[in-house]
C-alpha cells in the first residue's frame, strides 16, 4: 500500500491538534475569566510538552505513578509537591513574577516546604532556636519602607534547619524548634538569637529525590535563614538571607540564591553579646536591614 | 525616579528567562538523554505557561493545594490523577501519539481511572457482571490481525459500570463485579455475557469535580464498555465501544469518543439468546469485531 508520508504526518498533526482544540474549548464556560485563560494556557502548554517529545504511553504512566507518589509522601509537615515545583524553578519563577525587583525593597525568593503554620511568638530578642542544635547565632537589624521610613510593630516570622541540616519538622515525633515569630520594635528594630545556619540537602527519599538522581543533580541547598515578614500596608516579603562564602551559592538546587540576599555570617569569640548576655562559647552574628515594598492597589 | 518602562520589561523578561535557563540546564547531566529531553522540555512548557498567564502567588498556592488533595484522594481504587489527565485531554492525546490509527486496526481510546489489576478469568461465553446490576447484554465478535488472520488465544479483558453508572470500586467493600478476562477461541472468536452499559458522570467528590463544576462543565460520560486486548506479537489494545444513539456522544467529559467505536446495542424480546440460553426479560446484543495491529520493532 503506497502512502504519503507528508500527508500521513499533516493527517496525524491535525488528529491531534483537534484534541488539544477540543480540551482548549471545553473551558470555554468557565464561570471566571481568569480561571478559563488559566486552564485554557495550562492546557495548550501541557500538550505541546506531550507532542513535542512524543511522550510515550510508559512516560505518562510514570507520570501519573510519580505524581501519585509524590501526593502520598505529602502530609501537613512534608510537601513534596512544592519541593517539586522548587527544584523544577516553577517556585522561583512565580516570585519573580510576583516580587518583581522593585526599587530599593529586599528581594524575595521560594517559601520552601518548611514553612508551618502556629510557630510560637519569641519576644524581642528572645530565642526561635528553642533547642535547635548549632552555634547561636544574634541576627539583628531594621525594618523599613522604600522611602526609609521605619515599620514598627512588623511581624517577623522566621525558620530554619539545624547544624545537622535538618528542619524540626523531619524529626520523629511532634518537635517545634529553629522557628518562631516576633514583632519589630517602635523605630522598626528587631533582633533575636537562632542557631548558625548550616547547608543542606533537600529530602532525597522521596520521588524529587529520585528526580535528581536521574537528573544528575546535587540535591544542596546553601546556608539559609527564612523570613516572612508582614506589615499592613506592605506587601509580604518571602525571603531568606544566604552566608557569604557558602560553597552552595553558586549551585542552589532550588535556585533561590539572589546575590543582595547573601549576608556576612561573623563568628565572634565567647563574650559580651550586643544585648549583653553572656556567651560561653563561640557564636555568630549577622545584620540583615529589611527593605518592604509598598502594597500595590489591584491592578496597578 | 523616570523609569523607562521598555527597558523596564526587556529586564523582567531577562531575569525569568535566565531562572528557566537555569532549571533547564540544571538537567543536562541527566544519566539518560530521554529524561533530559523529557524533563527539560517539560520544564520549558510549564515555566512558558505560568509566563503567558502571570501566575500569581496564590494561583500557585492554589495548584499546589489541588494537586495534594488529588494525590490525597488517589487509592489502589480510585486514580484521580488519572481522571485528571482524562479531563485535560492529555490522556487522550497520548493515546493519538502512541496508537495512531493503524491501516484496518480497531482504534484506541482512553485507560480511565477504573481498571483494577487481578480481576478474575471467566470462560468463553462465561458472564462478567458477576452481580452488576443491569440489563444482560451479551457480547460477541472475532479477534482478528490487519491482514485478516484470527488471533486465537487473544486476552480479552474488559469492565465496566453497572446500570446505576458505578464501577464496582465505587461501592463500600471489597465488591468485585463489572469486571474479568477471557480467552479468544480457536479462530479468534469470543463472546461474554456482561450488563448493557449506562452513562455515568466521572467522579465529582473530589478536586476533578471541582474543576469541572469552575469549567462550567458536564461530567457526563456515553455509556461504554472497556476492552483490553492483548496477544503475542500484536499492540496491545485499549478501547471501549460505545453506544450508538447516546445523547453523550458528542460531549464526553474524557474526550474518548471515536465514530468507529460506537456500535449498535440491540434489545431483544425475553427468549433464546444466541448461545442457546434461555432468558427471561429483555437482553441486548452486540458484535464487535477486533482488528489489532502488530506489534512494531523499537525505532520502527
Amino acid at each position: 500500500m503506497s502512502v504519503d508520508p507528508d500527508q500521513e504526518t499533516k493527517e496525524l498533526t491535525a488528529r491531534e491538534q483537534a484534541v488539544t482544540d477540543e480540551a482548549v474549548a471545553s473551558f470555554d464556560a468557565s464561570a471566571s475569566v481568569r480561571y478559563r485563560e488559566v486552564m485554557q494556557s495550562l492546557v495548550r502548554h501541557l500538550h505541546s510538552f506531550a507532542r513535542e517529545v512524543r511522550l510515550t504511553q510508559a512516560e505518562w504512566e510514570q507520570g501519573i505513578e510519580f505524581l501519585t507518589r509524590t501526593g502520598h509522601i505529602t502530609t501537613d509537615k512534608r510537601q513534596e509537591f512544592i519541593l517539586l515545583s522548587d527544584v523544577l524553578g516553577l517556585s522561583m519563577l512565580t516570585v519573580g513574577i510576583n516580587a518583581p525587583a522593585s526599587a530599593g525593597a529586599t528581594e524575595s525568593t521560594v517559601f520552601g516546604p518548611f514553612f508551618v503554620e502556629g510557630a510560637p511568638e519569641v519576644p524581642l530578642g528572645g530565642d526561635i532556636a528553642r533547642g535547635a542544635k548549632g552555634t547561636p547565632c544574634y541576627v539583628a537589624g531594621t525594618v523599613r519602607s522604600t522611602d526609609g521610613t521605619p515599620v514598627p510593630g512588623a511581624r517577623i516570622e522566621v525558620w530554619e534547619a539545624d547544624e545537622d541540616g535538618f528542619y524540626d519538622v523531619q524529626y520523629e515525633g511532634d518537635r517545634s524548634a529553629g522557628r518562631g515569630w516576633l514583632r519589630a520594635g517602635d523605630e522598626g528594630e528587631y533582633r533575636f538569637w537562632s542557631v548558625q545556619p548550616s547547608p543542606y540537602p533537600v529530602p532525597q527519599d522521596g520521588p524529587v529525590g529520585e528526580l535528581l538522581t536521574a537528573a544528575g543533580r546535587g540535591a544542596m541547598r546553601p546556608a539559609h535563614l527564612h523570613f516572612k515578614v508582614d506589615a499592613p500596608g506592605y506587601r509580604t516579603l518571602i525571603t531568606h538571607i544566604f552566608v557569604a562564602g557558602d560553597p552552595y551559592l553558586d549551585r542552589d538546587v532550588v535556585f533561590g540564591v539572589k546575590d543582595s540576599l547573601v549576608v556576612d555570617v561573623v563568628t565572634e569569640p565567647p563574650g559580651t553579646a550586643p544585648d549583653g548576655s553572656q556567651q560561653d562559647g563561640p557564636w555568630a552574628r549577622v545584620t540583615f536591614d529589611i527593605v518592604l515594598a509598598t502594597q500595590q492597589k489591584e491592578n496597578e
